[in-house]
């Protein structure tokens, strides 16, 4: 979804001379191609690479930082490499240890949904939409540019933070939320799922999203991500004891700031 | 929002003669006049159903028993009385303890929105959405029927349960969702509003909806929902071991539990 959007944007705009998506299915490959989302494609990665000006890694977050290293070795010196992760501490380490922080700057556009696919992709889903770049002590001033200026070209709203400011964020606007999702619909018995009404739907939708994608997410920000939950279980204790406890103040609170905050985000 | 759908719908199907609105003031009446939701007015309630065939009250949830007493006293005696509160135990037992079972039999229709007010109204709301109908055992059959008929005509999924049974099933598919849309909005930081995406806007859309309805909703079923709070953090706390433990295995079952709910319900 995100490398097929990036790679329709990227046309659309004529931002680049040539778009060349790398993966290992053909059949997906020759389909991104026929829905225009690249130019051409090839299934190795060091030859994909080794033309290029910019490259930007869509794959799941355990696979980048050994295609970092991969791509590094493969593509031009002055090519900028990214990634569209979302999670930045992990990976962003890994490579300053690495001695890539030269070649690499982390990047989280945050768009998306719970579907997969360039068949879902769109050229205007970074349009208006945040990206966070995540350079390191060791990041040079001009490659940072260059990331960014990528993204605010596609029409991203670019904001900087450390890749551990990113992910303590992260935890509370993005994962946190999918917990939430996930655990409300897997407790839900199913035989009840024709009692449920937009309010189920909506608060659900993103448990559709794709396992083994969100399993490396999650495992990947686990630090972040237990705090959120603690902070999130201490909440809804407070509502708990409110309720049984006849005092209904703790709840009232919740249910305010929970709707001060939703109001102030609108649609 | 629910009182204004059911007049619309009523009059676009031509199901009665005349709809009239009955309420406290006088320029939303009004307003809901020249929306088309109903054909009339009036601000006193025992005018307003003194002629009345059906009456369904959608105010809420706390005001329903007065209500259905007041209307009881002042309708025809042929006349049935529905509601369309989200919750059903509290206000059914108080009715029948009353000696009310044989005028009033309580409904939900899953319907609705985090929005209020019959300029959201739509003629179709109940098209294809479930309509709970919940006969106690003092609910005269030729009663329980006219109610059950008249959502039908409305394009409504009728199902029949207990009160209690209602209040067991919507503490899990709506009552314990809202919380959770509630505590996750409410334990954002606001001045991270902007890095959301399209995850946290679904699945806190319903902590928009109004505070003194819900707090209502949540006290009525207080005893439902405290035990769907517990299931809920049950799973959780499982989530947290497994990602704190760096054991995936608890962490990966929720996902796909969630996600084969949600694959099960559709968009």
């Amino acid at each position: 979804l995100i490398g097929g959007s990036i790679g329709m944007a990227v046309r659309q705009r004529a931002l680049a001379r040539r778009v060349l998506g790398v993966g290992r299915n053909r059949e997906r490959l020759e389909a991104a191609r026929e829905l225009g989302a690249i130019d051409a494609w090839e299934t190795e990665l060091a030859a994909g690479v080794r033309g290029a000006d910019g490259i930007v890694i869509c794959t799941p977050v355990e696979s980048i930082v050994g295609q970092v290293r991969e791509i590094a070795a493969a593509c031009p010196p002055t090519a900028w490499i990214t990634d569209a992760g979302s999670i930045k501490g992990e990976i962003c380490r890994a490579l300053e240890v690495d001695g890539l922080a030269g070649r690499f700057v982390g990047s989280h556009p945050m768009a998306g949904s719970e579907k997969t696919g360039a068949q879902h992709g769109q050229a205007d889903l970074f349009e208006d939409r945040v990206t966070i770049v995540t350079p390191t002590a060791g990041s040079p001033k001009p490659l940072v540019e260059q990331v960014e200026s990528f993204w605010r070209e596609l029409g991203s709203r670019v904001f900087r933070m450390s890749p551990e400011e990113h992910d303590e964020v992260v935890a509370r606007t993005s994962h946190l939320p999918h917990l939430a999702a996930s655990v409300v619909a897997s407790a839900t018995p199913a035989a009840w799922l024709p009692f449920t009404a937009g309010g189920w739907a909506d608060t659900t939708r993103v448990a559709a999203g794709d396992v083994e994608l969100w399993r490396q997410i999650l495992v990947g920000n686990r630090g972040q991500v237990v705090q959120a939950i603690d902070e999130f279980t201490a909440v809804l204790a407070e509502v708990r004891r409110s309720l049984a406890g006849g005092d209904p103040g703790g709840l009232i609170e919740v249910l305010q700031a929970g709707k001060r905050n939703r109001d102030a985000l609108g649609n």
